[in-house]
């Protein structure tokens, strides 16, 4: 029987990788990667970094696609209408992959970035793919440092507070509001820094980009204040670098 | 200065430590531990166990002292009214441990269950500690994979849907109804099985009870299906053990 670990791997510091996950790097024949271009190459060159950190050279393949290309809405926000069918081509892909690359007795990994329940895609397709049921395999998941706690570890804070909950959502769900009846929001996949939408009330952000590698940039205090800072940071980094990810912590203070 | 790291453990499998809170535990001179009586003691045997595992004996010591009691309300739910004064409680005797038992060069470690960004007050402490000015020291924050991670990477499941948000929240706010403009909510510190309140509901639960542990229990489907069976197994394993730690996340299914 195939197996495949879905492997995550942290938000971008390698010695977020757990003990558990590079066991399972040891144990893994063949790694799938989809090549995405240039613009995150910085990404790539650290899942590499990974490999060659923990498994010495000519014990592993690498299974290599390309990715296929996601119909961005205009503006390039996270998720368009197409994600759909994006997610059955990508489909495709790794079921080509696994049933041409993958000896029936071989273990296969993908790595994946943070932790594979927060916004990501693999699950999903493992399970369109095993639906489809041309291919089989026995998958396990290993869980990951997420960038929300990786942001919230290098602010020194909490995601909620004392007894109470915490949400966490996109950049385009904020664009519609405020979430009702939570106060500490963590928000991700925002293209749009739309936190300025709210800089007019009394919240305070903690904000994370590139965070646990070496560009890694952080502010915090309340939005009223750090949101102008925010955005001439993000929109420098992001000209420099031509890339960006970057999360951040909403926490709305008590009306009283 | 003295140094104080505090570690994120993992919720249970001793194999889910980071890299870095391997490096984080080399570090360590003192470690500072709470002892919470008998009840929990396989808890503090894991914590044991953790530090056999990667630090040779006599490289460390221990600066170990009791809980102050929580002052608990019937039922003995998760936080009460008197969470402000235990924790004052707590930063007396932690302020104590640090001051007599951490060298001025010298570097101490927390210990945290999970990650300690959810639902732990360790944090809140040590700013407590801080604000009183009479020891000094700096701190960092290791992040781990909290329980909700482990969960949901048992159950192979993601914890929001594609570009959809997550609450993570508590028992007791669930008792208070499901929350607004959510459909993917993680219960944590639930003593009185709150999902039984909802089993009416076409609500789907992934529920998991000593994750990550030899004990692990997990079950999943739909809440009318699964609810007392969940109750039913949590009773007698509580009833075994003598205690329990359990995490669950509600998907509730779309109405159309
Ligand atoms: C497709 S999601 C994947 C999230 C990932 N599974 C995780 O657990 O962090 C990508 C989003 O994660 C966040 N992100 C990932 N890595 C990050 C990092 N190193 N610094 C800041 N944000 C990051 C950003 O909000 C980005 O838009
Ligand atoms: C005080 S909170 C601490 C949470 C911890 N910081 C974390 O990240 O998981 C304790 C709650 O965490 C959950 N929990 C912790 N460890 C668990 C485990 N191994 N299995 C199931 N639930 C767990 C339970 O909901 C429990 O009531």
């Amino acid at each position: 029987m195939r197996t495949i670990h879905v492997i995550g791997i942290g938000a971008g510091d390698p010695d977020q990788l757990t003990l558990q996950a590079v066991k399972a790097l040891k144990s893994t024949d063949v790694f799938f990667v989809l090549d995405k271009g240039e613009v995150k190459s910085d990404l790539v060159q650290l899942r590499r970094d990974i490999l060659d950190a923990h498994l010495p050279e000519g014990t592993y393949r690498l299974a290599e696609a390309r990715d296929p290309e996601r119909d961005r809405v205009a503006g390039g926000s996270a998720y368009s209408p197409a994600v759909g069918d994006w997610r059955s081509a990508r489909a495709d892909i790794y079921e080509r992959l696994i049933a041409e690359e993958l000896g029936e007795d071989d273990t296969g990994a993908f790595l994946v970035w943070g932790d594979p329940a927060l916004y990501d895609s693999t699950l999903g397709i493992l399970e369109e793919i095993l639906d489809r049921g041309t291919v089989t395999f026995s998958y396990d998941v290993i869980p990951g440092i997420s960038s929300v706690s990786a942001l919230v570890a290098k602010h020194r804070t909490g995601l909620n507070r004392v007894a109470r909950p915490v949400q966490i959502t996109t950049g385009r769900r904020l664009a519609e509001g405020l979430p009702e009846g939570v106060d500490d929001v963590v928000v991700m996949l925002d293209a749009h820094q739309t936190f300025r939408q709210y800089a007019d009330q009394d919240i305070d952000i903690y904000w994370g980009a590139y965070i646990g590698t070496p560009d890694e940039i952080l502010v915090s205090g309340p939005l009223a204040e750090t949101a102008e800072l925010i955005e001439r940071l993000r929109a420098e980094a992001r000209e420099r670098k031509g890339w960006i990810m970057d999360t951040y912590l909403l926490r709305r203070n008590p009306r009283d």
